[in-house]
């Protein structure tokens, strides 16, 4: 039984992790902190939990964290980097949620996130957990930093491209739409449903934040920097991300093998689903699961590769990929707790 | 291992059968028909299903039907009725979705369902499957007729004031709300998502088809004839149902008594949750659970005592309940298969 | 041309104010306060009006506003009460859209809305500006109280039967239901949308706001004070409120001639539409209309009448009416600025 | 004033027709055909129109369409073209809102569309009625092919791009997306509330019958044929149309004057809007309006423009832009009927 601990359980990422561990065999919630919500049950907050748990938030205390096996952070930026070195000392375990650890190159982490990374050397040793492709390193990972959400639906479906050196890495585009809880649980007016209904916009146009880190994972599965366009856009519903990639293969004759390499490279991945080729992938059918699907189209004789891919944001874009990396790393199945198909319709 | 069939299970109540069946660990699948989709895999039609199940449709073929132990029909009304005889006689137990046997006056339900009932027999002897209020005739029921989505959130939400007889029973009002799937998959312009979108109204306002379920659910609670009122609202959401419902005390000091009334009356149910004085349950603390929520409310002195009640249309109030059904007819843990919290946001 | 000022036009309110005031041939708007947003031009914040004005929101400032013909206030509650004697003072007619001169008795005005009332006076003048009721006091009033949202569509559903004392006016019951606009444009972690979204539920169920509004005009009315419960819903929409309402006949009899009194009570109301007996209105029928449209039903022998009636609760149950007022007390063509009709789908 | 006709008036295209004809002075309906509705009033189909219309739909007879000025063409496509060269030798002018008339290369038309087209002449004749490119010719137009809603979006976003000759023309990539009005109004599993609600996906991504109409209007501008990639997504929402286009500018410098560019060349368009540099225009902006809203990003360091475009597929993508196109054919001002600003929230 692994004795978990939940720092920042308020959001919509905490409620997640909530959800998916109270059917995981093998994890046992020891403390769940918020400073706003001390002494509050879980349950009052989330009436979803009614029965499932009998916990209160509590204040944030290193010693209590330091009893767990392993610490989840589902807080906001600059949380994590400061609590870290100590949970690391005391031999704890890390999934970070957050951004803090996901960039190498602290210079641009300090530019994208408007302060200077307190954690420089964690931020070194940190696994970036998208476990399809740093499996191997998660085994004996202390800490893991758990991918953004575009950057997974992004990179997955990127990453046959580039590691196969198919597609002209410098002029990538990446056109992507998510769902409304991808925004967090603080009050805003932006964030009203009066405001995100019946409505759809781009944001973030000229530069988000998650593209850094996308940039960073596709350059690593290039072998080279590559030049990518990122576009997020809001969705008027509550969970999905959709991906539209756009990529111009080097060589049309590549069309022909695609498929079939996508399905070779994803054949033993229990959370990527590659569907037939021209395929239409839903949100929806990978809502409350852990899963990302993905197909490829062409258009006409066009030498444009398009991969169609997506996730839940709050399950493989967060909680559920953070649960899956601790599996990996708790030498458990990758699958435990996570097995329940999507919720469809 | 129980082996199950499936009639018609195209539907929203199809898939979500195989959602919930997915997980159960006592349950294979072992065929599912559909004349429109013979052929077809299941996970073709439910791409959240793919990796979930190897099935295809099948015809509809009451020999390799009368192989299951237990069969659920999710069939139109009409279906059952001319199929059960057959599997009675063959000794698989079967629990229908649909109509067919809800009514026990089939002068009643011909009159509603607009054609005669070809099962009288094995109507007298079904039982009505709301297991918080038969329990022990489920064990070595052959025949269970799963009752109705308005049905179980009105008839829960009404039995303790019912049952105990604290209400006028002839002025009883349940003002009740759906989401769109309960209209079931069929294309329909009035269904479509430009039409339900961004709109609400009541339907079936001089009369609906669960009516006289109600009616004859809550007269049974009550001992006697009641007179309810019945009005259905189309909510643009796809799950969930919300019944608010009104009766008048005969005694207005009770009110000091109902919380206590209602959590004893409901105390041992796994699947009833009764919250605090006051709350205001939602439909998305109950969306792909089991479960019923509910609260009592009062405005400042009135003698009308106020129930809101919350089920998901397709769990509670369809396949979850048919398979906690099926649960408690095979002796097995209420609850197997049916733990996940529900899924919000 | 009417000189038109507004007073805390930030709010959904004030923004369809300004939406219906563009289209109006004989207002101009003369100026906009927002302490909050003071030096922003109105289409900042709302690109829909990006060509129609050029105005920037203003600080309140009393001297400007003395400037007006006509004053709205779309402000929280607790301010119009203060400013308002000084604007009758200075000659300039006001409509208030927030609920500070709604009640007559102030006691259970400051129950409910938690303060004093500081213009008792003022509130002893004004009128409640429920057009088909006070048409004749409209003309010539200073002040006018614009009444709320769901008292609009449920006074204007239980006025016929009311004032011909058909129904037991002591056991009333209004379940209503609204679109999430109606809780305005603040911040608030209860309205994101993830919160909304794909839900349902009922809200103060114990006591809500409109309750003594509604109360109010029912019993005056009757003649006689009637006893009401009404209970709001949250509908996971924008726009739009439907109301089903709950009255017992006196005389089943009765039922023969409801619909021509209906017909014959609203037959010269540019903006009420009684639709044929057993229909079911829809709120998007009405969406950025004037209109409330009604329709009656009945179950089998039942001597309850229901009544569903929907309007935009910002339109006919705000900024719509406010204006259908502002026409009125000038003399204007009624329907002027609001001949538009709702926009389906 | 101008006698109308409609042909088939019963889907989402037809109720927006009469939504914008009812507030147009200089327009009269004489007369709206659908064969399945033949004799239905059309408020009884469509309620927000009670009040605003008394005709019934009536069955497609020649002789009547022949008493009008214009008739609009709201069918599926294959109707306009049969019905159209009666109306020319009788002089009525038309609107086409199908895509009879769209493309120039019958072929290319068959093979899209899947029949031959039956009346090459008027093809050859007609009017491609993108006000913005051909209002000239628009004067003394007889037959007006009215523009898609995508490529409507599309074309208003690239054009000053390629009019100006600075971006590659051959890799130019339109990520558009749709509400679900998009599809019509005719009966559909896919297009189910249910189907569609909460789930986002791209569709038609191999292929999509607006790509040779935007490859047609581009490559006019352009003046060579350009390279085009087009994905078309469906959005749970029911108005609305977004567009990111991503082109490379030939050189980087040009960045700095693009907004001057676009600024200029439509400073005198009534229906499109240039919004500031880094904006991001949202559907509802637009909403139940003829505008587009526009506005260019730029990442970093990058030579790719962006162009965010937003549309109300029914209004600017149809009605809307039919009724401006009829204005200027008679000689109206061309925002007649066109005023009412978009409606938010």
């Amino acid at each position: 039984m692994i004795k978990v601990g939940i720092v920042g359980g308020t959001g919509y990422t905490g409620v997640e992790l909530l959800r998916v561990l109270a059917v995981h065999p093998q994890a046992q919630l020891h403390c769940i902190t918020s400073r706003s919500e001390a002494g509050i049950p879980v349950s009052d907050l989330y009436p979803n939990l009614r029965g499932h748990f009998d916990l209160a938030f509590s204040e944030p205390d290193v010693a209590v964290l330091c009893q767990c096996d392993l610490v989840f952070f589902a807080t906001p930026h600059g949380v994590a980097m400061r609590m870290v070195p100590e949970l690391m000392a005391a031999g704890v375990r890390v999934v970070d949620l957050s951004a803090d650890f996901r960039l190498k190159n602290l210079d641009v982490w300090a530019k994208w996130y408007g302060m200077p990374h307190e954690s420089p050397e964690w931020a070194g040793k940190a696994v970036y957990g998208l476990p399809e492709v740093v499996r191997s390193e998660l085994h004996g990972a202390q800490l893991v930093a758990n991918p953004g959400c575009y950057p997974t639906a992004v990179q997955l479906g990127f990453l046959p491209l580039l590691e196969n050196k198919l597609v002209d890495s410098s002029r990538l585009i990446a056109d992507a739409k998510s769902g409304s809880s991808g925004a967090g649980r603080q009050a805003s007016v932006g964030m009203l449903h009066g405001e995100v209904g019946e409505s759809f916009k781009a944001y973030g146009a000229s530069g988000h934040r998650h593209l850094p880190e996308i940039r960073q994972g596709l350059s690593q599965a290039a072998g080279t920097a590559v030049g990518v366009t990122f576009v997020p856009h809001l969705v008027p519903m509550i969970r999905g991300i959709e991906a539209t990639l756009y990529a111009e293969l080097h060589n049309v004759g590549d069309f022909d093998r695609l498929q079939e390499l996508y399905e070779e490279r994803y054949r033993d991945e229990p959370f990527v689903d590659v569907m037939p080729f021209g395929s239409h992938p839903e949100t929806r059918s990978v809502r409350g699961a852990n899963h990302c699907r993905m197909a490829l189209h062409r258009q006409e004789n066009s030498n444009v590769v398009i991969v169609t891919s997506v996730i839940d944001n709050l399950v493989k874009g967060a909680a559920g990929q953070a649960v899956q990396n601790m599996n990996v790393m708790f030498g458990l199945p990758e699958i435990m707790g996570l097995e329940a198909p999507a919720m469809l319709p």
